[in-house]
């Protein structure tokens, strides 16, 4: 079903990297926005690259057993199914943010445990295509069949198409799900080969009560996850959830169309991973937003190769982190395609 | 002469507080940018704030006899000159920033080693308010008489009215100078009672031999300005230069006026360490941009006590990373005016 993923333009690349070279200021003095420069060149197979004229923000939305069954999170379950309708009135930070950088913003409800009238009065339409309702508590039991991860996983890529059909130049994929973080870190845990302790974080902003509550039930999870380490649908059924699954499908089938990606948190880069397995090589087509306060969004970005552009210890996910980064990858561009050169200047460079 | 410096409003700054408490999302979870929207609060004197409309970016241009004496840049001093002359026609990489964020961009010849005929083809009045031509090497002889020092930080506080008067509401001192690093590292190691080895860095790319000669000149130019360390004229005359001295009267009149500045890399850092002394307490009106990669200006900022925004290698000056800085500026006043409370979008708090 998936086609492969084809490597960004490594002739585009070069002529990036040669490019820089002739930029009014001293060789590598921008820093890290050189390589993101290189990295939009790289994607968009042209030197300069263009700044992205219409980024596209899918919020996947869904429930997690094991905040009501463990007790992970510090939220109520129904903030999501509350947090969905304020995606659609466009109150949530996303939405704000989305609006300052002129992203498009569409949520979907994938997994939330509510009944589907909590949307009648705004958008019906976004609960139309849920997978499941919530997921079992991934502690102790599967999130879901493995037909329910295939059709998650479909719906996913299915909404890549959608958003890149409707001339979407930069996806970026964000979560919104009371207890996601512990889904989350495990499947980082599995796919980094890491202990609960090192990919156990804090989320929304638990309590020492709680955190403890949250580790048991990762490293449960975890040993529950490693015995279908090599299987990325296997494992999404059993230690992932209905979101996490569609959001490996968006981006995996985004790095097959060729379409560049921005990761967000902890959750988009559990789902990046897990993407990367779906889609061998799709990494090389994600830019990392920034760098969460979750231990383990680190640990998946730095298995990714991909060094955040931010660290603002935010922590919110939604998109939020990758938003935020659009304006840097947006300077990058800009330089490299109008800063003037040595000789068009007249400026000496140090050789001379 | 100078006004006093009173403080950012704190009722701004507690109601910014108040109000991102009942924004839809998980308290803290907008970690730096929450910090930002309560200084963007406070110096506004509102809650919420607006975001900048008008932000001014001023150059502060000037040779550094240290360079050709002491031989510490890669780069041949001409190259100010011609840089002057880049950002006049606009073809820096601060003049690409500076479009993307809708920032004005003024240059200043302050001391420019050159001689004036050289802005003729672009704009005389560039130079028209220099102060002197060039320094003297500050790790043997004094930069600049007292009474250059002087006018040098008159000239400062004038551009910092005249930008103000025409409407600027936050400002911006960018740097230009072949060698600025040098007096810059020694400003700041007396004004934070650090040794050579810690101030100096790479600059604009140097190798080890320029390196162990621009750390000689900057242990000689520590050794020399530590005598005068408690007259903060007196020091830029002795190891300063006129354009630094120009920046510190900018930023030390910004903050008299109630007008916030965001700061760049380590010529801005080393401006604002003394423009603190010059008018205590201006610090408060200052945003970090950005950590450059010069150690200085960490040792400046933790001193000032600013956390930068940004943390992305950048070594270029020109005020850059103070410009990649105002739309995250931007996100923090957009997320604290626009998205919805807790109330206001029937979304369950913790404490519920």
């Amino acid at each position: 079903m998936p086609d492969p993923v084809h490597p960004p333009s490594a002739t585009a690349a070069a002529a990036a990297w040669a490019r820089q070279a002739t930029l009014t200021k001293p060789a590598g003095a921008l820093g890290r926005l050189e390589a993101a420069s290189v990295w939009l060149a790289a994607v968009q197979d042209a030197c300069p690259p263009r700044p992205f004229a219409r980024p596209a923000l899918v919020i996947l939305a869904g429930d997690h057993g094991v905040a009501r069954t463990a007790g992970t999170s510090a939220y109520p379950p129904e903030v999501t199914a509350q947090m969905v309708a304020n995606f659609v009135s466009g109150g949530a930070a996303a939405n704000v943010l989305a609006r300052q950088v002129g992203a498009t913003v569409r949520v979907v409800d994938v997994g939330v445990d509510a009944e589907p009238a909590y949307l009648d009065a705004v958008d019906p339409a976004v609960a139309a295509r849920r997978i499941r309702r919530g997921t079992g508590s991934v502690d102790r039991e599967d999130a879901m069949s493995r037909a329910e991860a295939e059709a998650a996983i479909a719906l996913g890529r299915a909404l890549a198409d959608e958003e890149i059909d409707a001339g979407a130049d930069v996806l970026i994929a964000g979560d919104m799900g009371i207890g996601n973080t512990t889904p989350a870190a495990a499947l980082i845990g599995v796919l980094t080969d890491s202990d609960a302790d090192a990919v156990t974080g804090r989320g929304t902003g638990i309590d020492d009560a709680t955190y403890t509550r949250k580790r048991r039930a990762v490293a449960a999870a975890l040993a529950r996850g490693r015995e279908v380490a090599d299987d990325p649908v296997g494992l999404l059924a059993c230690i992932g959830s209905a979101d996490i699954a569609a959001m490996a499908g968006l981006l995996s089938r985004a790095a097959e169309r060729g379409r560049p990606a921005v990761l967000d948190g902890i959750v988009s880069c559990s789902a990046a991973l897990v993407a990367d397995r779906l889609a061998p090589g799709a990494r090389d087509w994600w830019a990392a937003g920034h760098l969460s306060t979750e231990p383990a969004a680190g640990l998946a970005l730095a298995h990714l190769d991909r060094q955040p552009l931010l660290d603002l210890d935010l922590r919110l996910g939604e998109g939020t982190g990758a938003l935020l980064a659009l304006p840097l990858l947006e300077a990058a561009a800009r330089t490299l395609a109008q800063m003037a050169t040595f000789a068009d200047a007249g400026v000496s460079d140090r050789a001379e």
